[in-house]
């Protein structure tokens, strides 16, 4: 039976509760417990450090764990912060640190191992609450408890203090994530009257040129405040001798500012902060504010959060056991959180250009991690999301359009290009999503876009790649991913031409996706950097995933990428049995210590044999098995991963999150079916995790995945039905889905084999 | 016969012949020689040297002798930057910085001992030219002849080339003037394409958040660019392995950075440059070149800049020797500098709260150096450029009402208030433009901005003014001085309440207009020191200026600045006589070169006896005689002031010129009267200088004067008829101006004593 129930009408369980965002915090998933609206601009999380980049000018190699701010094992916490990446391997952002604290004015955050020497306080698992949209925490030191939800774009924080005369409010202006000595370029700050400031932070983090305005209010008028410049290098100036500029002086401006508000408060009194942001302007900032939360009901507005977040929530019902249901409401809680919107209330946002563009018929998002997110989270969004995929695709466009180099984003954030990772991504996104018929803006200056991208001469080893057919060892680090990742690329620029009917290009891009072959050794069996003259290169390490011409990865993981052609890269790796023994092996074998001892983003828990979940580039190899004839290894591994990488606890995931990439995963491979190239419209069958899944799609249809004798044990997928038809191939089709329709599996314990 | 000839139908004289650019750029005038409009916001000129404002971290003295850029002794020219401060002695500004060379590139400035080592050329006097609105000079070690000109908003550079292959335009983003290590705060730059860059400059100087956009075309595409960061402090960058970023890469950010565009170029081959500004946007930049400069007419910008400049010196014709007609019409020139258009062609501009506004019906202006200029270029403005002065006090109502700290502007510039020097001048200003019926704002809301003004206790010494109607010396090390600054600026507030009928207001300001005596000690006939316990300081030099309680004068001077009421200064120093007696010995006495050595802003020169002209506090004290019944000898030492202070040559003035101050004497003068004490509506009479002048009012109205039988040795008036009847006073009144008419002097050789 096909349920054909309308979104608006479908009854909401409370799917919230399932939700632990604490989940991800420990070890490598760098994830936030804050409270966020979905997709919101502001993620007002707790920092429990916040490390310098640099000791003594070396790099600290402990900043990277607090890519997120928050560490799950540490004592103390330094303050609540606006703005998180969620689940990334670099960071930036933290913007706007707030604390409350009681007793001698401290305007310094301390140590964790001295909590006292400064402003920072200590705090108990205990006592912490992470549900979506809603965050708190009591903060020992100071017997405050504090309690964070949000909308959009403005943070909300009840601090309820005990009876001080010497209470007081801390904004932390120079606190950041991935903080370098530099990294401030200036502050400004207004004090527009007893209970409002606005002003901005321009930081040089990993964002280059990056300006978040903000305006904060406080529900009841501070008594006093001040500030202190920490900016050991000030220019002097005459009227320091006519103000005093560090108490009640309204206007503030440096590198280093660390401001204090003064309050008296009785027992139990709550003071309440809104704190908007805006890539614009204060004006803007104080426009959100006002017409995101107009009253000061705290109550309200944590309810709204939490019920937003449950409508998102109940997009995807499902039936399964607690703990697959934490697994899976987690992950699709983390899907939801990036990319974030970028633009205010009033439709402003700034561009790459550095100008202030209007957002015409679209919402405009940034965070846009697309080396990981092309893979399986925006594929997930064209089935879930689909509005606000055309939107993240029509944000990717005004990247191109507005950017000098006109390229199409890498990896991008707050109207900067980071150049993170390798390959031309977006192609891809784009690619999924006009194949996929959901892209509302012009494909044909899609196609352009991506193809100006794809011939950028100067950007890693492009023009080699375009006039040899792959990226020559000595031009370039990671000349093997490169060239598998731009073959791929170009094949999905290629359906984009398919679907346009445009032959040429079609035939053109067809061609450029072949070069993958150029970089597979076939003495050996795996892909091999070439150099120059067009032999391979002698010293080479299958293994090692450093100096090896890969990027997050060893030539085990890379050699099986070629998602766009899994038929020809199982013919040249000799056939479907060497090459399903080759995947046996990868699953199988011992990786040594050594091989990924220095990589940062993994932890052993990340890999299995020498599969490496933890990073993105063998996200569809356990599918491969189904084009080698042996679904029932795909099944079985799939099934493994999934037990293995996602776990329900603070320490739970394999990996970094990498922006919802590896949630996204775990979502498409429980309800059983993953899309291998993004770009096509078929996805891969693998083995459904959920006894019963609905999907409420945004057209009003529904679609239904039963998996009939679901269990621990019964792995193995019998019979695949779509709408009473036998599914023989073990994949299905984008728009059987958007049709609405009902997926049944039957399970067993033995394989089909 | 009264002449009523209309602005528009007047004949005009080439008036631009009789101002030298140059006048002031040796010595302590500190003008600066390059292209300008009227009141423009850019002025395009030649930096001689960009000192660092320390060096080893110690303050540089030299640095200051660069406030304009230019020093007329130097033998070298590092570039041209589009924005200075004329006459001012501190300073700022000397953004973008272009240099035109042949041969091999070279990215610093260079040595002026060792011009080769960097792009600086070699250059002489010979081959330069200075116009109003037209600049040219030979670039010596380049064979280069560089001609620039300007409109409000855009600089116009016109470069001739030698034959070279190897053809370069240097953008100096870091050069600026009073440049400290850490000024430069930010800089970005887009190539926009071959002909075209946009992007901003920001800074952290005298005006502490400042930022320029800006919006570059060259006549001719660049065949390549490029790009050097001079940082130190870099943070590395994942995409320094991606792209080459400083041979043609667009897009360009950080700290300290000199860009290069480079040419071929055949003998004689002109390139030119359009260098626009904006205090908002890249976009405005681009729309204001667009819309001041639509084509590539060097020649016709050139003339449409020199119309305009004649058009605004036609405003007074004048009759006089060659020479005096050189000062005079420079002098006018000097005049019509500051303050700047300070605002788009759309209208919009940057606040104080660092907000975009839009002007509504007025022009907005920045560059207030109202310790200056309230004194005398306001009130000039008043007669001979009403509608910009109307214009100008809106503006600073802007500013007060856009500042946090809800005050009227000190000395303000580029959205930041500087704080420099002393008083609340603004509130003269703004008493000047009521009184003479030259406000269109709303006068109540100016007369609240005023009080507010004249009411923030934690300024300077305000609370103490208020409380004890002294500053204690112990609370202020310019106690005195602020005091007599105060109670003058009291007595302006109180003539804007007369004038609005507030009797209260008038009252109480008329009050505290009398503070001054609470400073003057009878006992030694000199404004002096008081302390906290109500006693006269015991420690006291009257003629040094440091340390006694003075801003930039001694007690010899300041002891005569009560210009809102002379004739109780004279009674209170003992009567007409001795008061007479007592300035004869300031005009004549011998200062020790000690008072002087370490004070800036004045030559040897720059003074008369114990008389400083080169500072402004004694501005108005040569009229005194007038009060004392000696007007002979007002007239005696006006002439000779008038010869000695002012001289065509560039070491002529004989201290800054202070954004036109000491030039707006200059032409109040030697018309023959003088603004005493701006806010009331009458003039002192003094000795005119001109054979004739006919003010062209925009009125529509004409005013003469005549001085009949004046020479260097009639420097005595004889009589005097306004409109056919007698003036026997020595006192004429605005309106009397403005109504047009004709002010007949009688001179003679012989004083009336």
């Amino acid at each position: 039976m096909i349920m054909m129930l309308p979104l608006q009408s479908q009854t909401l369980e409370n799917l919230t509760k399932y939700v632990n965002p604490l989940i991800g915090t420990e070890k490598m998933g760098h994830t936030f417990p804050g409270a966020t609206v979905p997709f919101g601009a502001v993620q007002l999380s707790p920092e429990t450090d916040t490390l310098s980049y640099e000791i003594n000018g070396k790099y600290n190699p402990d900043v990277y764990k607090y890519c997120a701010g928050y560490r799950y094992e540490d004592k103390t916490i330094v303050g609540f912060s606006h703005t998180h990446f969620s689940g990334t391997g670099h960071s930036d952002l933290g913007d706007f640190l707030v604390m409350p604290t009681v007793g001698k004015l401290k305007l310094n955050p301390g140590t964790a191992q001295n909590p006292e020497s400064g402003f920072r306080s200590r705090f108990s698992h205990e006592n912490e609450k992470a549900e979506p949209g809603f965050y708190q925490v009591k903060l020992d030191d100071y017997n405050i408890l504090a309690e964070l939800t949000a909308t959009t774009r403005v943070g909300f924080h009840q601090y309820t203090f005990p009876k001080s005369e010497d209470a007081h409010i801390i904004l932390d202006l120079m606190s950041g994530i991935y903080n370098y000595d530099d990294k401030n370029v200036w502050t400004y700050v207004r004090v527009v009257n007893d209970h409002l400031i606005t002003g901005y932070r321009q930081t040089n983090g990993w964002a280059r040129t990056r300006t978040v305005y903000f305006a904060m209010e406080f529900s009841k008028p501070f008594k006093s405040y001040g500030q202190k410049n920490f900016d050991e290098k000030q220019v002097y100036r005459g009227f320091w001798r006519k103000w005093n500029q560090e108490e009640n002086f309204p206007e503030i401006a440096g590198k280093k500012i660390r401001m204090h508000f003064d309050f008296a408060t009785n027992e139990n009194e709550k003071i309440q902060i809104k704190f908007a942001i805006s890539p614009v302007s204060q004006e803007n900032a104080l426009a959100n504010m006002n017409s995101e939360i107009p009253d000061w009901d705290f109550e309200k507005t944590k309810n709204l959060a939490q019920q937003n977040w449950n409508k998102e929530l109940n997009k995807i019902q499902i039936e399964a056991p607690e703990k697959d249901k934490i697994n899976f409401y987690t992950a699709l809680y983390h899907t939801f959180i990036n990319p974030t919107v970028y633009m205010d209330s009033n439709g402003e946002y700034k561009g790459l250009d550095q100008n202030i563009h209007h957002a015409e018929n679209f919402t405009n998002y940034t965070t846009f991690s697309l080396w990981d997110t092309y893979r399986a989270l925006h594929p997930f969004f064209n089935i879930i999301q689909p509005k606000r995929n055309d939107d993240m695709v029509k944000s990717m466009m005004a990247h191109y359009e507005q950017f000098s180099l006109k390229m199409l984003p890498i990896w991008s954030h707050y109207a900067n290009e980071n150049w993170c990772m390798s390959g031309y991504h977006s192609v891809a996104v784009i690619a999924d999503a006009i194949v996929k018929e959901n892209y509302s803006g012009n494909p044909e200056e899609a196609l352009q876009a991506c193809i100006e991208t794809s011939n950028k001469r100067q950007y890693e080893g492009i023009g080699d790649y375009i006039d040899k057919g792959y990226i020559p060892a000595e031009k370039n680090g990671t000349s093997v991913s490169n060239t598998l990742e731009y073959a791929y690329d170009d094949w999905a620029i290629a359906q984009i031409a398919k679907k346009l009917g445009k032959t040429d290009i079609y035939n053109e891009y067809m061609k450029r996706s072949e070069n993958w072959k150029n970089v597979f050794d076939a003495s050996i069996g795996f892909m091999r950097p070439k150099i120059e003259n067009g032999s391979f290169k002698k010293d080479f390490d299958i293994l090692s995933t450093h100096g090896q011409g890969f990027i997050e990865g060893n030539s085990w993981n890379y050699s099986f990428f070629v998602p766009q052609n899994p038929e020809e890269l199982i013919k040249v790796m000799g056939g479907k049995k060497k090459f399903s023994e080759k995947l046996d092996e990868l699953f199988t074998m011992h990786l040594p210590d050594e091989f990924f001892a220095d990589t940062e983003d993994i932890s052993r828990e990340g890999i299995i044999g020498g599969y490496v979940h933890g990073n993105e580039p063998a996200h569809h190899v356990a599918y491969l098995y189904n084009f080698a004839g042996q679904p029932w290894k795909t099944q079985a591994q799939i099934r493994r991963i999934l037990e293995m990488q996602y776990k329900p606890t603070p320490d739970g995931l394999g990996g970094n999150d990498d922006c919802g990439q590896m949630s996204a995963w775990y979502i498409f491979s429980s309800l059983g079916f993953y899309p291998v190239a993004p770009g096509s419209d078929e996805y891969s069958v693998g083995s459904p995790l959920i006894q019963n899944a609905i999907l409420h799609l945004e057209n009003g249809k529904t679609f239904e995945i039963e998996a009939k004798d679901q269990s621990e044990k019964n792995i193995y997928v019998k019979k695949i039905e779509l709408n009473g038809k036998t599914v023989k191939d073990f994949k299905i089709k984008h728009q059987d889905i958007m049709n609405g329709g009902k997926l049944v599996f039957w399970m067993s314990e033995k394989s089909s084999k």
